[in-house]
């Protein structure tokens, strides 16, 4: 996949097990506004430190990703290579080194393999020429996913056509750690910084953040947006005409790519959609989704196809939502379960359970309280996901 | 086990499958001076809210416990059913009914089977002439715990002996909804209701409240202690000289019976003591802690032995805890993983490692920030319990 005025190559740098590309580099040809979401996590890797710096203070012409060292809790040392990675990279591409990103995914704790890197640096910078497609990108960072995750959408401001495309790693674990959600997104489209801040976090909001396997938050977690204006229009804003259109397509495109992160979940079998509607705001509906989406009981309850609406009327009343417990509906796709708090009966639990048996369902908690409403999309918790995170090392 | 002027007895009620004891009865031949915790959970069961409201009221005289039915999600049903056991154990032991509370442990959603309690109650209290001892009590409370848990300790005020005993349930899921956790502690000694209260508030902190196996809290989770004086000294309270050791010999044997929860924590192969020191506060370092302890990327790492500290220092970092990255040391029992947020290298790999093998070990997190120190007690996430909580009903 192609994207006007950037260009994607990507080589294996023996970062991850040989015959795996895990070194990607991402040049805009023009700056790009740029806006990115960083970790919540208080420990926070040094390319997401660096990175964080460097796109609050302009436009960016390039980013450099790797796999299989996440360049986390290294200290010192970590931060100094990720500049030198960046400072090379720049002295390369003839730009300045504030204008390159950098990020990273896998071993954490481990310095990053510099010499390797370095070498491996001077290829993949001459392969931009050929420009791979974005692809190249979805596999390079890949760690345990199981297949690159990547999407598009073409839209049209002031009739001049624009894509916006992305990639996204997922759940994976790395040896010896931890999951890290990567998502970059590309557009030829030009937009206006402050409008794109907005629309961007929203969305991330909608999408990324509304998704979870297991509840654990990275230490490098980046969701990151580059605007080239490629496209030649003037830049949108939220004013513009074609704006509603590209929160659209923006909007579907992280969603779909968040889709894709729950779907590839480690040990994932199921993919479930979680709405709390009803709550006495969106916040609190949130967070009542969140906890069913969480909770270790509702997962294996999935897992198992048991209908156990318990459970989950157990995780919204500790999530610290509002509620009424005796106004609490509860719906599995269509199949009403519990009606103001009290179990349906009749023929509720067989129908519930034909609903458990599909591999994609939905729950719905009914609140009754307000007009607070909020969707998560979660997975099961499956022996996979013990296997894969308990015995990676053994 | 006899505790002076309480009487105990248990009964099977078919409420459990058959050849078990389900059904328990506590008598105080004095009222007693009672205190409770509840569940945090805002879904709470009928028989919480109606023993809420009468622990609030007064001394108590009787306690009945049924295992096999939660009376959770009941509805208005539920609250009539638990009023009228109540009232027939008033009857039948003559006393006010405000004077009997009741606790529920099993199934959510499916009414109290009235017909088989009310026929199992004759035969109950009949048997509290004998005085069967707590242990018939510890086993009436099981649902899928594998082990009975009981402790108890003694102690002396103004030379009067006292014994202070206690039964628990754990994490035993039952069929189909969710943990439990009970507790119930009798003691002869006679104690100031104010001060028992705030003595068993801060030990259930400590014991109850520092446990975790996997995040999730009942609908019908209580602790309750009471103390009926029939040892003859004065009522204990902030300043009596024995006061300083009851509290020891109560934080002693809570600690014991949360202890016992987490070992017969379902699936559980590990027993975890978790410590943050050098938080900004106690809040903020058992925040810490519980994240940790929580975590299921942490706790699979634990049941594949791998001493995986990245993950804790990502759980420490999302907990919500103020931190410095730079500044974290990490221990595996006595074994330094990770020095100002950098891991050490050297053997401490191969010796890490060797603490993960135990069958129980220490995780210290030291974030050198201030005063706060925190510890509680977790296991780990194994194959058993994704079977336990998945394939129950199939």
């Amino acid at each position: 996949m192609k994207i006007k005025g950037f260009r994607f190559s990507a080589v294996e740098a023996a970062i991850k097990k040989p015959g795996r590309l895990d070194l990607a580099l991402i040049q805009s040809l023009t700056p790009a506004t740029t806006s990115a979401v960083f970790t919540t996590n208080s420990v926070k890797a040094a390319p997401v430190l660096l990175s964080r710096d460097r796109v609050a203070k302009g436009p960016i012409r390039a980013l450099l990703v790797n796999s299989g060292n996440a360049n986390a809790c290294t200290g010192k040392q970590g931060m100094e290579d990720a500049l030198e990675t960046t400072r090379l990279v720049a002295r390369y591409l003839e730009m300045d080194e504030e204008e390159v990103l950098v990020a990273s995914t896998g071993v954490i704790g481990v310095p990053l393999p510099m010499d390797r890197l370095t070498v491996a640096l001077h290829p993949l910078v001459n392969s931009l020429a050929d420009d791979a497609g974005l692809e190249v990108v979805a596999q390079a960072i890949m760690t345990t996913d199981t297949f690159p995750k990547m999407g598009s959408r073409q839209g049209t401001a002031e009739g001049k056509p624009y894509t916006i495309a992305g990639v996204a790693k997922g759940s994976g674990m790395i040896m010896p750690n931890m999951a890290t959600m990567l998502a970059f997104v590309f557009t030829d489209a030009a937009v206006e910084l402050e409008w794109l801040e907005q629309i961007f976090g929203s969305g991330c909001d909608l999408s990324f953040n509304a998704i979870t396997v297991d509840g654990d938050t990275s230490t490098n977690d980046t969701a990151l947006i580059m605007a080239n204006g490629a496209a030649g229009n003037e830049p949108l804003g939220g004013h513009s005409p074609g704006g509603a259109e590209f929160v659209t397509l923006l909007n579907e495109l992280l969603l779909s790519l968040a889709h894709q992160i729950v779907r590839d979940g480690e040990g994932a079998t199921k993919f479930v959609t979680v709405t709390v509607t009803g709550a006495l705001n969106d916040l609190q509906a949130k967070k009542g989704a969140m906890a069913i989406a969480n909770s270790s009981l509702v997962k294996t309850a999935f897992y198992g196809q048991d209908a156990n609406w318990g459970r989950i009327l157990a995780a919204v009343g500790y999530s610290g939502v509002t509620v009424d417990q005796d106004q609490i509906d509860l719906l599995f796709d269509d199949v009403l379960m519990v009606k103001n708090g009290i179990f349906v009966g009749g023929d509720a639990e067989t129908r519930g359970s034909e609903v458990l048996r599909r591999k994609e369902f939905c729950v719905t908690v009914e609140l009754k309280l307000g007009m607070g409403c909020a969707t998560v999309y979660t997975s099961d918790l499956s022996h996979d996901y013990v296997s894969i995170n308990a015995d990676y090392r053994t």
